[in-house]
């Protein structure tokens, strides 16, 4: 608490790395690129899972849970899949330690325990589903089958970054299975709305829905839909993707069904996921250089209240208005802590939940309680009113709906402004370097151009953008026609 | 559903194995020893997981989440812990898989690739969590720590069982830190306490608390409380556990605090947890040769209705009539089904809905709604009865209570009339043999005397008794002196 946060103009990653960690949201564990979730970040990672999980049942999907690990020959079986993930996994080969004879109290892999075959912890479920899904599958009647999984998956990640990068992280994936290539379709992007209304309305945070081109699609999909945020340093972070497999999977995993004419046909699936990497967009989408800036609909505490006091005598009497004051917020369902420590002062316990993103913060002093007054403060504008007590609960429940709107617009604004048009090479390399955010260009639809442009700026596409006008010209780096500018960024 | 169960009497084994599969509650999958639990058999963990959660935080605790992986010298630095697992983990030991230069399209592990330290899957997690608590406490201030984890853990067992022993299962994982060893003590009493109040009033299972012996103590703990359950074959099943573990983990990773008078001392800590065997344990209490009976607090569908019609004009009238029960059992907050697929008659419905434990059924057919009635099943007693359609409500919400307190009645009475006393060794196998259940006998308290029971009977000793009256006497092997009787009995 002692020593400010480094600043996001000076040193934006050393800021958000610190941030994370003083906010008490995670940190690094001993353990190679994994981290441990601390249990404030963890209760914010609670209401962003039981939000999703609403809407995932909402929209008819059940849960259900799979194995962690993936036997080598499934992930062999589809090959682009096999390609994508077998780079980075950790592979469990031995099923028991012992003794080491050599050194006492150490422990080695016991040689007579290698498995006949290795096993992968799994870094996405498709595989072990899909074999599942095999014995689960027979008819028409059997299907759609819309299931999801909340869990956590390894990929073996050299550059790690707390939240955004971990080595094993949490996520949920939703596996569903159709009778026809149109239905599966139209749940990929059913998922995509969810997925951009719980970004927006949940997270305050603006998103851009699009498609991913090849060689940023997911290991074993014909199509991947994307959201794309902004931070706040002008780097895109992909926030959740839908994917549309078509029949891949069910072929790799010879997933047929007897449709209604009584043909056996091959499956059409949808995987699609998103993962504890929102916490890490949600501190960088909105926080500044005192600490996280919480969207109200997530924040595990909306309101901190405290109390302003010389004496015992005068803490007694706020004590007794504050247990009035919390009880009408938690009748509104807002979710109230009252810091009553006697070990902190006021400025003390102000800069930690300031730190910690507090939406609203309520002091309370015995001339208040006079007056019948407290002294409101957002988090989000770092302004302070005086507020009768008399109408306070109303008054916060319309602040915290306020805040909402506030970071999300503010959060709009900023990328809009970061939605730079070029139409040279030479302007999409200055824009990129000298104001940063998305770049708006056209491109020829290789791969081989968006290889040239990554390795020479660091920036992919970040999407074929679904909500954008149709506009045909020429592409930046080739000149070859190009039916449709496309999203380019810099990202995490 | 066409095939009737094998029924307890023939083969309990196997009528428990069946029913899990039929009723749609887990599965084997593909990796030895993993079962996939499906979304029926999910949606009831996900009600014991909301349960308990909530009442974790309600005494206290928070959640949070630590790595996956445990580095094998983490599991070195506890001894009795590590002789423990060590013998049963499955091990990580490359990050990375490559093509295989002699098999076009297979993988092989990459050599290259090898991890410098092996990664044990976590069996449990308390070496991990100890090197990380480590960090965040110094001072009696930072105390107690309350904290506990929802995860996946692997213990790599030979002979698995859906539920009861897999090698991967869900559980939950309280670790908490201390101050006193008073207060250790205590946290491991309540959570034992909430452990019981949950089996006993969510799962409608009696439970009897007690200590295990040196030879049953969880591996690095100093005492292991535990719950004893009986199941219908007169096994018992270990169904919660809630360790002291004095100051082991503090000592093994090296975690001290200044206390109050500014001393140094090691911490006391704690570590609990239950897992999917829970479902095993619900399976197996309560269920008949006709299917799953749930317990009202934990089935996910708690009423099912079942329309009995002629022509779609009698149908429409009854769509209409249970619209309104629907909605009107909902507002109370019970959870209702209406089965109206024309695919299927009413006594195939009716079968699948006993064999899935929803408790209540109403059937409703066109002269019902004429005589404004409804007939209505119970699952537990399978008694039918006519009750108006007026006063629904109330009667379904008392029935739901009335299962609760007769399933929990049943099981308590099979319980009890299972719990025999014997004064002799030969008496002891005896009642073991032909009557199962818990054998209350003296024991001289020596492990070889309790290994020599275990190796000639199978019996183990579940637990010394925590509200029994103390009574001494002598051992039924040695004739020794013994302090208190204990409970064995053969078991999951």
């Amino acid at each position: 608490m002692s020593k400010a946060l480094p600043s996001r103009s000076e040193n934006y990653s050393e800021w958000y790395n610190e941030l994370v960690k003083r906010a008490d949201l995670a940190e690094n564990s001993a353990v190679r690129g994994c981290m441990v979730i601390k249990p404030y970040g963890y209760s914010i990672w609670e209401k962003m899972q039981q939000t999703l999980d609403k809407m995932f049942k909402d929209t008819g999907h059940t849960n259900a849970y799979f194995p962690l690990f993936v036997p080598k020959s499934f992930l062999e079986l589809e090959e682009g899949h096999a390609e994508g993930f077998a780079k980075e996994c950790a592979v469990v080969t031995h099923y028991r330690l012992k003794t080491n004879p050599d050194k006492k109290g150490k422990l080695m892999v016991d040689p007579e325990a290698k498995l006949e075959e290795e096993l992968i912890v799994r870094p996405t479920s498709e595989a072990v589903i899909w074999n599942t899904y095999k014995n689960w599958i027979q008819s028409y009647r059997d299907l759609p089958l819309l299931i999801n999984q909340w869990a956590n998956v390894v990929r073996w990640e050299m550059r790690t970054r707390l939240f955004l990068r971990t080595a094993e992280f949490l996520w949920q994936e939703g596996h569903t299975a159709h009778a026809t290539a149109e239905e599966a379709v139209a749940e990929t992007k059913l998922i995509l709305d969810v997925y951009a209304n719980f970004v927006e309305n949940f997270m305050a945070l603006p998103v851009i829905k699009g498609v991913k081109t090849e060689n940023e699609r997911f290991a074993g999909a014909v199509d991947t839909y994307c959201i794309e945020a902004l931070m706040q340093d002008g780097k895109a972070l992909q926030a959740g993707t839908s994917h549309f497999l078509g029949q891949n999977f069910a072929k790799a995993f010879d997933v047929r069904f007897t449709d209604r004419n009584n043909q056996l046909e091959y499956v059409w699936g949808t995987s699609w996921g998103v993962s504890t990497r929102l916490m890490g967009a949600l501190v960088m989408a909105h926080s500044d250089d005192d600490g996280l800036i919480l969207p109200p609909n997530l924040a595990p505490i909306q309101v901190v209240i405290v109390p302003i006091y010389k004496s015992e005598e005068g803490l007694q009497k706020i004590d007794a208005k504050v247990a009035e004051i919390k009880q009408n917020l938690q009748k509104q369902g807002i979710s109230v802590k009252y810091d009553n420590r006697d070990t902190q002062r006021p400025g003390f316990k102000f800069a930690e939940w300031e730190l910690k993103g507090v939406p609203v913060r309520i002091a309370i002093g015995e001339r208040d309680l006079e007056n019948n007054v407290a002294e409101v403060a957002r988090r989000d504008t770092k302004t302070k009113q005086s507020i009768g007590l008399d109408g306070l609960t109303e008054e916060i429940i319309k602040l915290l709906a306020d805040i909402h709107t506030n970071i999300y617009q503010r959060a709009l604004a900023f990328r809009n402004e970061h939605i730079t048009e070029v139409k040279t090479y030479e302007e999409f390399k200055e824009v990129l370097e000298n104001k940063g955010g998305f770049v708006k260009a056209h491109w020829d639809g290789t791969s081989e151009t968006e290889e040239k442009i990554k390795e020479e700026t660091k920036a992919t596409i970040r999407c074929i953008p679904l909500d954008a006008e149709k506009v045909a010209g020429n592409c930046i780096v080739t000149g070859k026609p190009s039916a449709q500018q496309v999203l380019f960024a810099r990202a995490y």
